[in-house]
């Protein structure tokens, strides 16, 4: 079985987005892979350094959703990265043979650091981030990264680190890693943009029943229908792109024909789409209380992750030290 | 009593400048701190990451020469450094925040680049050599760290490091590492330059006493004194350098007379430093050998001297983490 890995920087609480654009592939994936997931606190802390406490709640609700939406212990090495120290052991060897250059020319690093304007993210740490990436990808010499067309880049000089690796060592050691390219569908925020938490647009999956209903039925619509009786047009309107997410093919059909006609209102639509993200989200929420009345499952979860994830870990760290002959 | 610390590099054989002017005052060091001596090993990869291999052996001479010259693990906390992996994990957080501008702003960090023209040092490691020594120094929360006046800005940057983790955690965590300024006597190579191995003109602890006797009787001498009716200027003659190190005060008075009169020939001369360099190198040669009649010992030593320094690491680290709210 090919390995996987993928990790989720706990920075926020997780939204739809996050879910049908990441954590429900992983869910698929762990039928198909042999699947390490992991909670990227490190590299929470490039961007977040000046809070690490908030980015220890969000570790402990970001393994929460992990399991909420169907992350499998018994399938997957579910773990947190702080807690295999080898991931940083293997940096410091990969940091003195990663090319200065290769970093400053990561098309992300120069976007990130002029979009988050309120850090000073000019930090040695914040740079070496593809680094770190790497040593978290190929100490488990994983196959495959599932990653959208965007983070391809960032997966690249994985590849070249391996790749740099393996010449100046003379061995085939470390896998270079292969994204897997996976096609997410467009999810929108409440008011039409992009899901994102920093839009303040986004539904979570910790919002209750009542919030969600609420957001969706504030949610913005094709802008051109403003009254009941004006037609409107489903491929200019927000909540239909989340239609297509979450509603089957019937529902989606009599939308299109209801709302283009003037034959349903937008209330009679939402409600719809309120009764399918309600059912999404339902087992999850059931899930997160189960874990929030057991407050030892998670702990247990994330012991037994990292005790898989640091003998995994520490058998390639091992090897890789003979490969390079170095002291052990 | 206070914390000191001080690591040395594996990059090669130790000659008499090293033991003069860092190994011997170490020894002297022991009785007055709670000392921490190190192999800098993955210091080493900066400019050896290609041939690591090589990084071993001198790992295993640069040990055997700490305790050939007199590091006694009884007093001292002996180590390699790669065998105490909390070093790496305490360089990750500061690597966070450590901003790029100090890094670059580092006299040596241009310096020896430039000097050093047979290698690509253009790496992301060498680049944060500083921060991966200041986590050197600060997990053990070491007041003192020994070093020449040339050290001095890499020491500063540590400073810097510790006091931007106190700033932004709010908590005099990390001592800020102050220099044990220690002025070293010039020790000069055979030909007159600095001893440097890259010179070729080192006399090595691992010289025996025909080669030493021989690098000694063939050693520049003061170039105006041509034969041996001349007389000499021994502030001018590399020897008499080496007898300000080695000999008594009443040969050196001997020597002045003599050679400035040319009373006394250089052959004379360097016989009486010959004589005091080999006894000063008798003892460490003795342990040396005892050393390889017993390859149990060192492993021994790096074992039980890396598990005291863990133990120690450790602890800062867990210290650490609660103060800036990780998750332990």
């Amino acid at each position: 079985m090919d390995r996987v890995l993928s990790g989720m920087q706990p920075s926020g609480p997780l939204h739809l987005g996050n879910l049908v654009g990441a954590l429900s592939n992983w869910v698929r994936l762990q039928d198909k892979y042999e699947c390490y997931f992991f909670v990227a606190d490190w590299h929470a802390l490039t961007t977040g350094y000046g809070n690490p406490s908030q980015i220890k709640q969000w570790t402990v609700d970001l393994l929460m959703n992990f399991i909420a939406a169907g992350l499998d212990p018994e399938k997957s090495t579910i773990f947190i990265q702080s807690q295999v120290p080898e991931h940083a052991e293997l940096h410091i060897f990969l940091s003195m043979i990663t090319p200065l250059g290769w970093l400053e020319r990561v098309p992300t690093y120069k976007e990130k650091k002029e979009q988050i304007k309120d850090k000073d993210l000019d930090t040695y740490g914040f740079l070496g981030y593809p680094v770190l990436q790497t040593a978290d990808i190929i100490i488990y010499r994983a196959k495959y990264v599932p990653v959208g067309i965007d983070q391809v880049p960032h997966l690249e000089i994985s590849r070249e680190i391996a790749r740099r690796f393996n010449y100046l060592y003379g061995k085939e050691f470390f896998p270079e890693p292969e994204a897997l390219l996976t096609e997410f569908p467009k999810v929108p925020g409440t008011d039409g943009r992009k899901m994102s938490k920093s839009y303040g647009n986004a539904i979570y999956l910790s919002d209750d029943e009542k919030t969600v209903t609420e957001k969706i039925r504030t949610m913005v619509t094709d802008p051109a229908r403003k009254r009941r009786t004006d037609k409107g047009d489903p491929q200019k309107c927000p909540v239909f792109d989340l239609h297509k997410i979450f509603s089957t093919e019937e529902e989606k059909k009599e939308i299109i024909e209801g709302c283009s006609t003037a034959g349903i209102g937008c209330v009679d639509c939402k409600k719809i789409l309120i009764k399918h993200v309600i059912n999404t989200l339902k087992p999850i929420w059931d899930k997160r209380q189960h874990i929030i009345d057991n407050p030892s499952l998670l702990i247990e979860i994330a012991r037994e992750g990292s005790t898989k994830a640091k003998k995994i870990a520490g058998e390639t760290l091992k090897e890789m030290k003979e490969v390079i002959g170095w002291i052990s």
